[in-house]
């Protein structure tokens, strides 16, 4: 059985390669998705479709328009979401996908490191599991397998 | 025609005051609702029900478990939310129930300072409206009445 | 058994005037709601809420984001939906509120004049019931309560 | 991953073969479904199965339910929709399929030219993103396969 | 707590004011919703509303869409129905009534009689209970009470 | 693009056959599935699963749970629904899978003969399509890949 | 604001009593439904409605449609749910109707023994808060009204 | 058409393997999924992936997260559930799964002995089918493809 996994979270580093990675080690079947990995790309992409816009706000919010179309996209095509929470960064949108995946029925792991144990809390009670590494969010996608 | 309106958002000062203040000066019928806004009592309250826990990561658990509780509730009561972001602290339990709201089809005000624009544009563009002040999102509710 | 019905439609004439008065002359227990009548104010609430925009796109892009807040809020409140189209304007809003009815499962009211069959058709068909004049939606309302 | 998505909108001319030419030029594996493209058939559609109907009002009817059958079956195997509004017609069954799309979570494409921005701003503030040509609602697609 | 109960079935004759008179002395706190009662009232609403239809199919079409229009509003509005099949008539909208029932999660009594166990088989499992008569149905109903 | 259409009825003649005569000979990539057609069986089986039962009525309801549990099923796999109502038979289980249908936003084609326009026209003005043969069904369901 | 709350579970004593005089004791402006709670009717239901049964599976059967129709209305009118576990009994209705509340959205709260930690672990873990007595159960209902 | 049944219930003995067993025996096109069925690695899986936990009520949280992530993964890609009671052990976490089926409107068949039919009564009634033995929900599932 194929799975489709949707893998929100901060475009900084690749640990998004990272998973595929494991995942092909362990010869899972599994399908990755996620947003935009390019970050100039993603914050220039209502510009680079819709033009020129009048200031930073309206860019902004072009960007987001295309970024939350692909998001919702692939997110609805998934069997799982990881979303994984760094040190850095407001990561705003990814308690966003992550959210929205659990209103969605969506099973959830979140991964997230112990420094963010405190303001994650709410957010960590919600999600199905709860991890601190991108190895143990495979554990658990391995686990349905088993 | 009476309205309820759930307040996400940070609970370090008293804007829910305020709000509340300003429907109260134009005479809305709206009846607001929150989260806990005792900020010691919200992190106690876990083992102020369940009693101690093993370390600092299931007290934190125990604690968000009654305050999502407390918030499902209400927001399933809930005609509209406002969830404001200030410009401090990570606010992740914020974009969770504004996310939330917005998969659960609450109508959703968004209230943040300019400074906050670029890490939420993906959730503003998801909200039904943008603002920068409570006074504005209260003209948002009251425009309802006019 | 008191009844909140949305009134979708343009906002040129006083139809929703007429609307009331007929329902209070037949002393039917309804509840009106409907979007913003006054037109300049509905053109004008997001320059009027969050200040004056860009140019003419972004102002109409503010406005029509509290109007559907407004909108949305409303039509959630709401049993029954009437729906009104006129010989003029584009009234592609109306035509998006009562294809939002349908799919929310809120009994739709379709009122068309003879002159708008033709283009209005797969709408028409998608209703529960369409009519020719206001005077017949309030038969259809009052229909309930005999 | 291949994708379906819906293509609503106006059938007095040939943008449907445009976008599946440019989407075929970018090697884009979507697949396109839409309404009867054959104006003729669609307005006689009625008819030619169920035979002569009593007058027009009855003819558009008869017709509009086998479109419609038809729009709801491809519109569930979507997993976007285009809704393109150019500057003649009514075009209200596009205005009516953007909003199904919209409550039925598909996420929507709106394409329309800027002469149509006042008409067309509610309709515009609740679609994932508008554009104004049918090669930026490509850019968009193309953009969840980058 | 008082509950609304949608009463389906034929209106040849007056079972819904027994269920009434029963409700009554037993001093339950239900309120009954239904279909028109009036048999030449339901079958001609179409033409007294929307005027002369071109031949029978029509006439019965444009009725229908008024009776549906009622039967959706105050369905969403109950609590539970009572489905009362009798020995005559097709009764096909008290079948497809009783089904909405079941899909809206309603909670669903149906009353038959012995003779029509069988042709009613599925519908029954279905149902949440099925009893033989209207005295058996409001003591299902007042042990809601008890 | 393959579709699955649940064909419900009477399993009195091979009306079932017809239809599937009918798409192949039109090479429609259609996908027909439906109730047991064997009748003798449909009304034993669940005696012939669960051994005998106390007298009629159970041993009904035993074969209606079997029957139940196919249809949901089957109709959860379907992209469309075709219910045909003959002359002869109760067939409220009919009217109850098309109600489903319509419940589940299952597009649904209403076969009937004209005979029976009057008892069925609450169902027929809920359904996508009303027609009067097996061929016009299939026109319909034809027509998606015109 | 008034909550209504569902007490499911056991109905060999009077915790439900103790829930209520809880309640009562804090002003707490809570109205709690829950299951027939006397034994031997909860039992007898059936033959008390519907008449002596083929034998005890039958009997078994036609009481717990009954008690399956109070349930569900209630359940659907609540707020929020308690479900209490004790040492005793299989209590296998009590994890169904906490299995549906989940499933359904309401808010829940789980009463569990220390001793049954491991065989009650998934649905604990499920719910929105557990904890291990009445009083416990009532501070969580309390803390949405601080 | 191929159909994916989980199987839910306790995972002490090989039940599973023989209902696949017969599944190919009859060469019927089903694909099995359930919970993980060797019992210690169920019951370490928190800690083999987590680290050790602070106690035994933790420890089983922890496993019982991933244990309900798989399961909410598998039971959502199903087409049908099968759950089996026996007489041993609490299954609390079956009573969760069928009901958690129901609600999600899949299609469920209870297996049960003889000895369980009172307090499975509520649970059997909301099933679809109930039966005693694997083989007799097999015949279940071969009904199907008749």
């Amino acid at each position: 059985m194929e799975l489709t996994v949707y893998l929100a979270g901060q475009i900084h580093d690749d640990w998004r390669g990272e998973v595929k990675k494991l995942a092909k080690e362990r010869d899972l079947p599994l399908h990755f998705v996620g947003p935009q990995e390019n970050h100039d790309r993603s914050d220039n992409i209502g510009e680079d479709i819709m033009g020129e816009q009048p200031n930073k706000v309206f860019r902004d919010d072009a960007a987001s328009s295309v970024n939350n179309f692909r998001t919702q996209v692939l997110l609805q095509k998934s069997d799982a979401v990881i979303a994984l929470f760094g040190e850095k960064y407001k990561q705003w949108n990814t308690a966003m996908d992550a959210s929205a995946a659990i209103q969605l029925g969506k099973p959830l792991i979140l991964v997230r490191p112990d420094s963010l144990v405190h303001p994650l809390k709410e957010l960590s009670n919600q999600a199905n599991v709860t991890v601190e590494s991108i190895e143990q969010a495979l554990d658990v996608l391995a686990y349905i397998y088993e």
